[in-house]
């Protein structure tokens, strides 16, 4: 008898849905059985029209609107959300979904570590996942990977931890016009300053979870948990495909943040992002310094580009999702991450 | 009800066995109860005076060399064994720490990955654990954690992997007599040439687990696996605290490994151990390079020493051994390691 493939439905086709589908079309043993999205210009088409791959003998993949029409109960053995930030935003998606009792890896960057900041959202997730005998994770490229479990990886050699400090400076040059929206590339600093006060201006979503999460991993208490954000104003204009920054406008967000231990900051975070950061000679990497016993001094350059490592970690968790006990999961509980190069039905328990 | 601390026991207390100990005595919420040894300076003394600790007012912990009157069943949580490299040679003694019904975790490189050289034996180790109720992994620095499971935890942000390299560059001069002579530190080329005819020379153990751990987690097949041993001869003399190299003769070893993956060398390692690289301008250091999409160019400067790294894995991973489903478990099976910076107790489920 020859096995089921592995069956995925995504809901949200942005860049993040629409990454997973091509990654997942590369895979062996996994299928997309449905697609929802709510924009108007991919709704009633193919996928396989709407990502430009052959579709070959492949059923088509219809991109409907309706949730409750096309995910059915257990239609598929795990759904990729991919439409929010906010846990508090996400949590109504993500209740329908568990509901349907069907496992759950959602983009949402606050869904990597709910117990961060929404701990009722957290308990009641993993309250309705395990009632639907089904699981749940949230995970990305950061937070997920290269500024926490990355961290608390490293931790693992380390008889005494003293302080920690994640780095990642990264480019935003190959993001699109949302992405140079959210981050105030091209505005003034006087609009960045309104953006600020009004919070339009996204910035970094994710310190406070990665703190969360490495503090929690390792057995600290976090007493205080801080953030701020500022303009890289650029000295010379800076042109990328999808953004221009004039000098003396905003080229990026500064992001840093601080979690305090026992009264010090012992978890800092600095996370500057930008449009073409090589024209001012800034090298782009993922740094981790752990002082301590033995110390950390690691450095991956240049740094991991978000896009696509959010969107392989979501597809690269399938298997651990789906083998994982019922409940709300995060990335400190469960396995490794790893490429899944072979089979997928081969990585299921 | 006061609950009850973490309960240790120790086998081996040489080098790793005697730092695990000392690494636990600053930690909360854990205790250790027995140690067995088989050297007969230590042999009858107590622990607290063989280590150079304050007792304070804890309990004497006599060092024995009877494993069946110091080890009865179930007389602690997890016993950690450093009495062994090779599978085999560990086999009865892990087996005799199993039937105790009793966690255990092994320093023996091979144990790190048993299922690579010794299939028969690490089925039977999950035979005997799940017969037993326990668990058993075996950890380290390397085999563990440097060239495998970091290796593992960085193509989970991957799409594809093509290929992919780990570099160990480490020094042997932190190190006692026992590595020197292991490592054919300060002997002639002619004389590290019959140490590898007649294999009196270990040279890093571990190649073979590593790159199995890494193909299996991926989904690769290792169809050849090949590993090279080549003396590092140094141009100067060069003097560490128990080694010494004379210009022209043996400062360490060179050893270099493939695992094939469809034909082609996939998995490469290289790890030069040596002592004093720095007067001949080698930079000590961890690097894993990865080709595929995106790429990974990680360094860790200068290495994580393996002593304490080791001893350090290795105590770090307690909970979640006394936390594991019953059998064998690997680094690839078990949550990220993490130092255990908190109460012990804490970290129980």
């Amino acid at each position: 008898m020859e096995r089921a493939n592995v069956k995925v439905a995504i809901w949200g086709f942005g860049a993040m849905g629409s990454g997973m589908a091509r990654m997942i079309l590369k895979k062996k043993g996994i299928e997309i059985v449905a697609v929802v999205d709510r924009n108007a210009a991919r709704v009633g088409k193919d996928m396989y029209e709407v990502l430009g791959v052959e579709r070959g003998d492949r059923k088509p993949v219809i991109i409907s609107n309706d949730f409750d029409a096309t995910i059915t109960e257990k239609c598929c053995d795990v759904i990729m959300t991919a439409t929010d930030s906010y846990t508090k935003e996400a949590f109504p998606r993500l209740k329908a979904c568990l509901e349907k009792k069907i496992n759950v890896i959602s983009t949402a960057e606050e869904m990597a570590y709910p117990q961060a900041q929404s701990p009722e959202l957290a308990a009641e997730l993993d309250r309705i996942a395990k009632e639907n005998g089904v699981s749940i994770l949230g995970t990305g490229i950061n937070p997920g990977l290269m500024m926490d479990l990355l961290v608390v990886c490293m931790t693992g050699c380390m008889e005494d931890v003293e302080s920690i400090v994640a780095k990642r400076v990264n480019s935003l040059s190959p993001f699109g016009p949302a992405v140079m929206h959210e981050q105030g590339v091209g505005i003034t600093v006087e609009a960045f300053d309104k953006g600020l006060q009004d919070g339009t201006l996204a910035g970094h979503v994710g310190f406070s979870e990665s703190i969360h999460m490495i503090a929690d991993a390792i057995g600290w208490k976090v007493d205080k948990f801080e953030q701020q954000m500022s303009p890289i104003v650029t000295q010379v204009d800076r042109k990328s495909p999808y953004g221009f920054a004039a000098a003396g406008d905003v080229a990026g967000v500064n992001m840093t943040g601080q979690g305090h231990v026992d009264g010090e900051a012992k978890i800092l975070m600095y996370h500057p992002q930008q449009i073409e950061p090589e024209m001012v000679g800034v090298q782009t990497g993922d740094y981790i310094t752990i002082k301590g016993s033995p110390a950390i001094n690691m450095a991956n350059t240049p740094e991991v580009e978000g896009g696509i490592g959010t969107y392989a970690m979501c597809v690269n968790m399938i298997p651990h999702v789906i083998n994982a006990a019922p409940g709300l999961q995060t990335m400190i509980d469960l396995p490794v991450p790893r490429a899944i190069m072979g089979d997928f039905r081969d990585f299921i328990k």
